[in-house]
């Protein structure tokens, strides 16, 4: 830990077994870090309870379905372990909100392609405690790159699988913060936009919400689910559809949804060589 | 290593420490692990030295060049690090031919994608026994399949950088092995061929070499550059250009080259769901 300013508070969990961070550690040869071969979820605890746990373990186990990847484990034995991991941190850290990241990776095997290779795939979870996005980004919002970093092909990497494969994602971040943003938002290859790094992407046009549609090529995020139930709910018109980025110059307000930061408003955007207000700029 | 029926034979240098399998450990912060956020290079010796060495390594610093990924060492020092651990390999199980898996990871850090959160890349060195592809096959040919999924697009994630997101080729190494084929072959978005998930691919019709050229979305591969310059220097035609699926079904011969294959004939291809000899299918 001697590069850490401060060691980090986390406990994670290995196949059910509570260790601290320094212990916590898997096999150069587990595949997961060989080839990014896992699948990931992130939660948040809301007074105490996993958010959308039902959500997110549905959506862990389509993911691993994607990649054929056996989980060895029930989701209510992983949210059993979420629960036992929880008590820990409590016990050691006191009572916080927390960040819960649950993965599952193919495991440890010798090197190859071959899945039978790994013999047991491995769950871990990690979990601290959940620093919120600072409440002065809410109130200026933040400003989105339009990238030049095209969003996984569905028929290459399929972003409705969550995974450790997170470099197209990672390339677009740290083109976003060359152009002095928070994030990137990415286009699909055909030019519509899609969604942030870590994030859905929301415009508001004529008190019309819209949101790049599943077949985008995004992933079916479960706080972007949400809103579009609520806004349903009160008869606010949403469209999910194929957005080009010039829309982005015409919206009357913009936000990203995410489990970790709700809704966020974007109230600046870089396109075209230059950072221009959203709407209002508020 | 209860779930392995005879263990790895295996010695691991983690940042100029060896280590035995069972004690060769990251953290599952690690990036390499968390996002596949990790570049590599696969070696192997040939009569005892690792062949194309400058290569490799030069290459290992291009793919790091292109995540924005520090390597705090010179290729002498990875080189003499390589060295350091076939000795030791060697000194324990007896002089054999290795193969070499270099693995430079962002290293250690909490997690996010700032790159600043991980303090110190990580060199990480995986030195086993080589073991050749079976004779017959070289005799018999592979089967190839020509797979739905596509190659990463270069501006989603490069093909020429050789990271430890390998997502893309593993799901198509799936989809090969559920038609009877050896590897997948995959298009590129275009319906271009591009490469199989760890070579590259040659034609030959009417005595000339084709080859899926690099603006297809492929790897640069080293045996590749070799045999076009060994071609050229026999006098043998070698067009790079972009290939349709179609050619296969015309070719004379079909072969693949990579650094552990070295070239292996492929006299079967599984296209628009049947398997067809290529040439005389020899």
């Amino acid at each position: 830990m001697i590069f850490m300013s401060k060691p980090l508070k986390c406990f994670v969990n290995i196949d059910g077994k509570i260790l601290p961070l320094e212990k916590a550690k898997i096999s150069v040869l587990d595949h997961g870090f060989l080839y990014g071969d896992s699948v990931y979820e992130t939660l948040r605890t809301v007074s105490g309870y996993p958010f959308q746990l039902k959500g997110h373990m549905d959506r862990l186990f389509h993911s691993a379905k994607g990649l054929e990847l056996p989980i060895p484990y029930t989701s209510q034995k992983i949210s059993a372990e979420i629960l036992k991991t929880a008590m820990a941190y409590w016990k050691k850290f006191g009572k916080t909100e927390l960040y819960i990241r649950v993965i599952i990776s193919r495991g440890f095997g010798d090197i190859g392609f071959d899945p039978a290779l790994c013999k047991h795939s491995t769950l871990i979870i990690i979990i601290k405690t959940y620093i919120p996005t600072p409440l002065k980004l809410y109130k200026s919002g933040i400003t989105m790159a339009l990238v030049k970093t095209l969003r996984n092909h569905p028929r290459s990497i399929d972003p409705n699988i969550k995974s450790g494969n997170y470099l197209n994602n990672l390339l677009a971040y740290l083109q976003a913060v060359k152009h002095k943003a928070h994030d990137a938002i990415m286009q699909n290859q055909e030019g519509y936009l899609t969604e942030g790094t870590t994030n859905n992407f929301f415009l508001v046009k004529d008190k019309t919400l819209l949101t790049p549609s599943l077949d985008s090529g995004i992933l079916d995020g479960l706080t972007r689910h949400l809103l579009i139930e609520t806004a349903k709910n009160h008869r606010i018109p949403v469209v999910e559809t194929k957005i080009k980025p010039q829309a982005l110059l015409s919206a009357d307000e913009c936000f990203i949804t995410s489990t970790l930061k709700a809704i966020l408003p974007v109230t600046h955007c870089y396109i075209d060589e230059k950072t221009i207000p959203i709407g209002k700029g508020q």
